[in-house]
């Protein structure tokens, strides 16, 4: 997560090297609470359904318990919802970052963006005379 | 930086997309007050001097001040130090990372570690019978 475009902050919660919740599969997460399954997730992110069905799988044995099910009623195109688990993963991970966001002390912040350069301009992919 | 290996947290400041100073620079820039010259601080990091040295030049740049300077009285040979503002620089960053690790609810990370399955053990590479 960024501040101001300046400051990036990165959370995740390690299983061995791997991590079993960051940002990317937090937005797996919320993508399948807004769609309502994990093809829908994946498309409205962007990605192919097996590395949505990758991340979620990953979800899913990552944890004691199952991060997300198929819907009910269901059959092989059934839609996929968070367990109550699977919420207050989100819910815990979200806080984190949150948190780990307004720990940066505004006169830090400002002093970076200060005496940062700018970042020089692009050269021109065309010059037309 | 992580915490009981379970949670890593990450802090860059960015300049366009690359870090101006992330904890890879920060260890750069700690090796270098240790040491006193950049090839030795690339030797104590592991790095190549190249490694080093590009990342030492790309602090020198990234920032309106310069970042370290040669010892005085060097030649080519000459040791490298930090100069008042690259202290600053160093002590605001890892002051920053230091309460984004603080920002962290003791019950959040307890439920994490609680909650995430131990990693599997690694198959063994020898099966001597």
């Amino acid at each position: 997560m960024s501040i101001d475009g300046v400051l990036k902050l990165n959370a995740q919660v390690l299983r061995g090297k791997e991590a079993a919740i960051g940002p990317g599969k937090a937005l797996v997460l919320e993508a399948i609470v807004e769609h309502g399954s994990i093809s829908a997730a994946g498309r409205a992110l962007g990605m192919s359904y097996r590395r949505a069905w990758m991340l979620a799988n990953d979800l899913n044995q990552d944890w004691r318990e199952p991060v997300f099910e198929a819907a009910v009623g269901g059959g092989q195109k059934a839609g996929a919802r968070l367990t109550p688990f699977g919420e207050e993963l989100l819910t815990r991970f979200r806080a984190m970052e949150a948190a780990m966001m307004n720990s940066v002390d505004d006169a830090d912040r400002a002093w970076f963006m200060q005496q940062l350069k700018t970042p020089e301009p692009e050269a021109p992919k065309n010059l037309v005379s």
